[in-house]
């Protein structure tokens, strides 16, 4: 019987040894490759954080103890051994596990993890909570290397430097994040990798020593420890992390569970902030995740023996469409640049990246940083088109408003990922965009219904003069496109005619429609092609002629969407009103195939025709 | 004749001498501190600022260099120099000079400048811009050290430390930001100037010539010149910005113009990132503007002579009235705790942070940090309240989704300065959070017509049992308020009957609304109370008796707002509907008195009669 079969909660994880756990690790890597090799989902990281995930949890007393992650995809291990293991097989799929971290889903789970940054200030606020009611447990943020260029990251980090609450900060640091590490700290952790390694060992160990007074007992045996027993460890008395308030521990062998279980004993007993550095490797245990750990981030089904995906996908995606378009258009015009918050190969863009590298810009995860970075160009002579997925473009929202829009900079918003995303669910799914972009002055918002369309959008954006928004889903192409006349800003397309009611849509979506519109008759199908300017005359005249029947359908929020917009063009018109929005409801979204979640809110062709015939 | 009288642009200032340049910053100050007792406006930033502008405007060549200046209110001197002069006695009126940098205004400001930590950024797209254009320009960002706390200005320092443009970034630290300053960074920056002072100063001078070979004899010489001048100063070899890639520089007396001029002139010729930390007073050379320079942060009209406030405000405001609630709730309640990021005294705190320090939380100007870390405290028994202004919460609206909603977290936000904030302008107006806020799910939007009703949502709102914002305006609370009968969620409260068109209305707009009807037989005046949830079966009742015929009134952009959510609601009503929404435009909203811009949009008394007159 497997040590696995026995491991039900983390309780029973304390019965086992040390050699135990290390056999543990290797079971819980295999049952993850097994697993995700059916389902799909974020490889490289879950491999990599086996050892620290099973040593935390060896050590500390969750649930009391509170783990946050801040990157929801290294916790496959995690929700392994905290009494989702019979869950597992359905990982990712509607009404199965959820892909991140999920406080609905387990007590195990003290905090939702899906846009990186969050978990040293949501640990923050549970130590300053905790220090309030009294409470003495542990709170602990395990953080990759990427949320170190994030701006959330770092105003936790600040904050909690100064507080002096018992916050322990583990980094763990696979010296890449989804593409490649970006920025100053980066680079910084790769010279306290190297340069400061030796130099000073002895030095660090005694600085150590004389600043924890309080532990020096414990942080003796932890330095000859280390001493006795790591290559190249330095336990520096001075850096970057320590000038910000915390006890930095570390570097230490992220996949040696006896050196992390002592550390995390010691680190157990110390008081105040402490960073604690773990090195680790992206895909470990897994050789064709770590020979290619990017690919293997977010991966689909693949061959289990020698990683090969089992499914290609032969249609392109928007991604891959955008990517090419944007080839094509920095060849023709010297300008054009593009700029991406760590969505390099997500968006489409490597390519681009290789094809121009002077011209790419990858900041790393800080969103902000990329749109304000990219309304400097745009006042200064560059055309930068901004590549960032719907939902983590909601970490720019005031710079787009405040850096772009106030002063109408060109900037163009390649938004991927817009509306429903599938099994990355809640924290991914794109629903809100139009509805915040909408209400921007200056910005224009575009919605290709086609790949043919995304080119011609992309190919006519800076010409618009102003910010420009194309949102599109993380979706292969459609198959049989209509052919494209063209594009004008602010004007619909009348895909087919009618009179008897009026159905608007833009996206993709409008395929659906029109399927849904073949057998009833009379009913017009309008792309509206935007979100932002709307075609008044076009909409007023087609609800006028359909005595004002129409439905709205929309891939994303329904609350402030597209079908809002419509209803207030519709001021002033004055006559009887029967109208349907269909867009998604006012609650958060849960994780599925996109085809089987819109079915379930009424959102595929059943449900249109349903909301169609309501208003005949 | 003054010398000031001599300078119209920065081109009049390279001919004066070094003796002329501190003359003239005499003279400046003493026109900012003239013209800003008639007009009100941000004295004690701009105050400090005068030798650093003056020195950068004479050094560097503007407008081709770019200064970019990351807190507009320190930029007085900088418009007084730039042509405005004759334009500064009209300061923050309508039609009148911008109050913070405005590129609409003069060519002279680069870049938008309003919400703190976007000059980095900014500056590092345009270096990128002439990076890719070839265009020689000195490019600088000028911030503050409050600016240090937030996220934004991190991850543009992380970016722009390892990109090597060349980027001269200059700390204008006046050792306090709005209220005082906040953070790990802080406390750094207290330390570079305290315990590293004197230590090793010979070998930071030594460290530095050897690290900037390129301008060996210059630096030799700024050096010297520090040696010999400057009491206490330290050119450290070594610091956290150092790491962090910049060239560091200082720190150097930001009142010595000839200081300043030599510092600025040695880095004008050094390459690749530097940060160069300048120490400054706030309200410099103004007695009463020295000794309270957070009551000068943002003043109004006051006696030159001893600084005693013109126009005392007898009514208090609706931040007083929350601080007051706050303290109550408080003593009442000891999970209640306050957060705020750098608006202790604008959201009317101070009484709370005095009264109860163990639970006051000032985060400096990190948005994203407060939310986030609110979260956290209201997951782990705390009952946090969130007062952020509308526009800077902006900042977190990520935060707000991911983070607070959901996880249907019982977060309280008090939204201060919601809608039309007046002479602040643009970048300050209120306009656009009920449109990003009621797309949220879980999410709750309280809008109190008055004191007694903020009190009373207040109170309430943690027995809602999930996150929950009250936004209300920048003013005096209403004179004379009606009697409050309570309030429940999701419940409109009729203030005047009628059934030939209802106005739909919230906030304390309803009393100018009521003010409106008085003479207009038949009209009912309905109080919404919440912009979320709406009450549908009132709505729809009073819309039905009115024959469809309604107006909603909104202090917020009519583009998802209001008025948009009133439309949803009637989805199914199948009736004829002559409808009008007065809300704010899709525009950007220029500076000046809330009631002359109300007129002009059509928002006032009158706008809304006409728009009333108009439906029936």
């Amino acid at each position: 019987m497997s040590i696995l079969a026995r491991v039900a909660t983390p309780q029973d994880l304390k019965k086992l040894s040390i050699e135990e756990l290390t056999e543990l690790c290797a079971e819980v890597r295999e049952f993850i490759i097994h697993h995700v090799s059916q389902t799909g989902g974020h490889l490289a990281s879950s491999l990599g954080a086996v050892e620290l995930t099973l040593a935390l949890h060896y050590v500390f007393s969750t649930p009391e103890d509170k783990i946050l992650w801040d990157v929801g995809h290294q916790a496959y291990a995690h929700k392994i051994i905290t009494g989702r293991k019979e869950l597992f097989p359905r990982l990712r799929q509607m009404g199965g596990l959820s892909p991140f971290i999920n406080p609905a889903e387990s007590v195990y789970d003290p905090f939702v993890s899906g846009h990186a940054g969050n978990a040293i200030s949501a640990a923050s606020g549970i130590c300053e909570a905790f220090e309030i009611t009294g409470n003495p447990a542990h709170v602990i943020a395990v953080i990759g290397d990427g949320s170190l260029s994030n701006g959330l990251t770092f105003e936790g980090l600040n904050f909690a430097g100064v507080r002096k609450q018992n916050l322990i900060v583990v980094l763990n640091d696979n010296e890449m994040f989804i593409s490649s590490r970006v920025g100053a700290l980066a680079d910084y952790l790769s010279r306290l990798m190297t340069s400061r390694t030796m130099r000073g060992f002895k030095e660090g160990i005694k600085s150590t020593l004389h600043n924890m007074p309080l532990v020096g007992e414990s942080i003796y045996r932890l330095s000859k420890h280390i001493e006795t027993n790591l290559k190249g460890v330095v336990v520096s008395g001075s850096n970057l992390f320590e000038e910000m308030g915390f006890r930095y521990i570390g570097p230490i062998d992220g996949h040696n569970t006896a050196h992390l279980v002592e550390g995390f004993q010691n680190i157990s007993r110390m008081q105040g902030p402490i960073f604690m550095h773990v090195i680790t490797e992206k895909g470990h245990g897994y050789i064709p995740a770590e020979m290619d750990p990017e690919h293997f981030h977010g991966v689909g089904t693949f061959h289990k023996i020698n990683g090969e995906a089992k499914t290609a996908n032969k249609r392109p995606t928007y991604a891959d469409v955008f990517g090419q378009t944007m080839i094509e258009m920095a060849q023709a015009d010297e300008r054009i640049v593009a700029v991406t918050a760590a969505m390099a190969s997500g968006t489409g863009l490597k390519p681009f990246a290789k094809a121009f590298p002077a011209r790419f810009f990858d900041v790393g995860i800080a969103e902000g940083h990329a749109v304000t970075m990219a309304a400097g160009m745009a006042k200064y002579g560059l055309k930068p088109v901004v590549a960032i997925y719907s939902t983590f473009l909601q970490r720019a929202y005031d710079e787009i408003i405040h850096d772009v829009a106030l002063q109408n900079a060109p900037v163009v918003f390649a938004i991927d990922r817009a509306g429903l995303v599938g099994p990355d669910g809640s924290t991914h799914h794109g629903l809100f965009d139009i509805a915040y972009l909408r209400s921007i002055p200056n910005m224009t918002v575009l919605i290709p219904r086609d790949q043919h369309m995304l080119r011609c959008m992309l190919n006519q954006a800076f010409s618009i003069g102003g910010p420009v928004a194309i949102r599109y889903p993380r979706d292969s192409v459609v198959e049989e496109p209509l052919p494209c006349h063209g594009f004008s800003v602010g004007r619909a397309q009348v895909l087919k005619d009618g009179t008897r009611a009026v159905v608007f849509c833009a996206g993709p979506g409008c395929y659906r429609i029109l399927e849904a519109c073949r057998d009833i008759e009379g009913v017009a199908v309008v792309d509206l092609c935007s979100a932002k300017p709307l075609d008044r005359d076009t909409i007023t005249e087609l609800v006028r002629a359909a005595s004002g029947r129409f439905v709205v359908v929309e891939d994303g929020t329904a609350q402030g969407g597209v079908g809002s917009a419509v209803l207030e063009v519709l001021s002033g018109l004055d006559m009887p009103l029967h109208f349907r929005l269909l867009g998604l409801p006012d609650r958060f979204i849960e994780h599925g195939g996109s085809e089987p979640l819109r079915a379930q809110l009424g959102l595929d062709t059943q449900g249109i025709m349903a909301s169609i015939r309501d208003i005949l």
